[in-house]
């Protein structure tokens, strides 16, 4: 055994990526302390990307103060990576749910400090912005962080709109003419792991609005303006924003970046693996270990064991996935070049009750994991 | 891949062992259609013990009727091997918990029928006797089956008193001028995981009396009548039972068959490897996979895999466990010679409802189990 890499995802409710490698890593270093070990805790485009990204490769964390969700000023972040010219933003750093804490509305929530981030960015010389956008308590179709870039959304009387979910059903004109002319010249990848369209029954506002806050007759108005403002956006710049899977996306942000940033929507593992790249640090490796809360035959896509596993097989190297819960349907995982997977429950007890002893037991997994690998390999040696 | 030995206990409450081997068997078949399986359901001594014996060597299953443990008549059985010559016997398929329903009663129950299976067995020519003692109702301390084999006891009348627990307090001398002289001629394996001695707080009475129907005046009755048992036996036949680990095995039947069979009190498991020459099964295997409903580092004693291994570290052959539940300090459990645990428990559920589905899990489990190996040989050849 000469290398193994830990790439894991979080475990939702129990450990962070960073603390799933640093388990697995010290099982390993104990039971094998000659191999080589390469640490790389995932984060898909949620709370987590920043700093995973800057742990990977290295880099700076920018700290700066910018709009919150409700306009009032909030300490945002971001991250400039080592080669000093890729952003990391996660939106929810500027434009969060944890923000409004009991203050939901998603009628009122803007992605202006999104916006204004991702012009701290450009002033810095970035070329290259990665944008997470898990999270988020918006509902304004990107507006906010489009106006942040100078595009003026006006109703109309011709006054500009309040940027938010609200506002969004006054737009009668977009003029982009102001706007900062920089974001079309840089590259800007949104990290976007559900195609919901824009509005409609699985648009923005329905499936995701509730959980921000919003009750039936707001979901019903935001939904309608959503449509408002595809159709301005149609008409002024003539882009069909219900085509676009992804476009509903944290609240609409994704359509905002698609229109006015030009952004491409790519699923967060993808994003994440090519930017550390995966396929140079796994050359040679005996097999990857990676891991996740969840993870069952039916709901595969942007999982992180199966982003890992396509790279993966490309260069034959096994994966195996240690798991909070492991669903039925393996074989469609099996399909996706994952060898192997492993739960962590130790015991036959309820999750609340496992998740306080879920350190201990992803150690006692991954240790049994590495001796049988072990000693597979001996006997075949 | 060329051969793998499946050798697990029975799941308590989910599978028997033979069913664990079926499962365990059907996953390895469909990854490595040419591989050699050998499956050993493995029982230790309790219920399942003849079946699992008879399928792993082959052999005749006996049925008679007997006295059960109330001394009505019961369909009694018992097996006799391939050899011819080797009996295995069961007490609790004459003398078992489950034979008086809601008639329990330590006081009043006995071991009569044992001893007319071992009788039956003599009959037959068998010349090895394995004894398995698990799942008692009785606390006669064995003197209903040496009576089945013409050994008296008297009271101070002369009259033989009753076979029972209750009867043992009324014994004064020990007549065994009439005692079946072929069983001192055979070898008796008595399969005994316990230590407890005869009486006192962990005698036989107290530690397993409750579980039988005893309440606390009986235990105390019982426990009494056994240590006037045990000073019989010193005074008439010069045995002190006291010094005797597992001579409170079964409610006395362990001091019984150790004073009147000759038997040896040995661990079940061993006993069970022993008859199935298990070393030269597991000769040139891969691995062995064994399984335990639970396992942890503290309860080693009379385990399954601990035995298993004990065995396979002595050819290098490594051995994977599958279990239920897994528990703290498998430290232990790795110096014993177990090379990998994995538990089966694919969803943090309670126990009442993961039994439902534990042989999903456990086929799910295996099949990691396999692919992973076959992926770290692969990656090594």
């Amino acid at each position: 055994m000469k290398k193994i890499v830990i790439a894991p995802d979080s475990f939702k409710g129990t450990m962070s990526s960073t603390e799933v490698c640093n388990i697995i890593e010290s099982v390993i270093k104990r039971l094998i302390p000659k191999v080589e070990t390469v640490k790389i805790p995932i984060a898909d485009g949620g709370e987590g990307t920043v700093d995973a990204l800057l742990s990977a490769v290295g880099g700076e964390k920018i700290h700066l103060t910018v709009k919150g969700p409700l306009f009032d000023d909030v300490e945002g972040f971001y991250g400039i990576l080592a080669d000093g010219r890729t952003a990391v933003i996660e939106m929810a750093a500027a434009s969060g749910l944890p923000l409004v804490e009991d203050r939901k509305n998603p009628a009122l929530t803007t992605t202006y400090g999104t916006g204004q981030l991702i012009q701290d960015a450009l002033n810095r010389g970035c070329t290259k912005l990665i944008i997470g956008i898990g999270g988020s308590a918006t509902n304004d179709g990107g507006i906010g962080m489009a106006a942040a870039l100078g595009v003026k959304f006006l109703d109309k009387q011709g006054h500009e709109v309040s940027l938010n979910g609200k506002g969004l059903g006054d737009i009668t004109s977009i003029d982009t003419s102001k706007k900062d002319k920089r974001i079309d010249e840089v590259c800007v990848l949104t990290a976007c792991d559900v195609d919901n369209p824009l509005y409609g029954q699985n648009g923005a506002a329905f499936v995701y609005g509730p959980q921000k806050g919003a009750d039936e007759d707001m979901v019903n108005i935001l939904d309608n303006n959503l449509s408002v403002y595809a159709h301005v956006v149609e008409k002024d710049l003539g882009i069909n924003l219900q085509n676009i899977p992804g476009a509903g996306a944290a609240g609409g942000l994704g359509a905002g970046l698609f229109v006015f940033c030009n952004a491409s929507l790519r699923s967060g593992i993808n994003i994440m693996l090519d930017t550390v790249n995966f396929e140079e640090i796994i050359k040679g490796a005996d097999f990857i270990i990676t891991g996740e809360g969840k993870i069952d035959g039916s709901s595969l896509r942007g999982k992180v064991p199966v982003g890992i596993a396509q790279k993966a097989r490309k260069l034959g190297v096994p994966v195996i996935v240690v798991a909070g819960d492991v669903g039925d349907d393996l074989e469609n995982i099996y399909d996706q070049g994952i060898n192997a997977v492993f739960s962590i429950n130790n015991l036959a007890i309820p999750f609340e009750k496992a998740r306080h002893r879920s350190k201990k037991d992803l150690e006692k997994t991954v240790e049994s994991i590495i001796r049988f690998a072990l000693v597979i390999q001996h006997r075949n040696s």
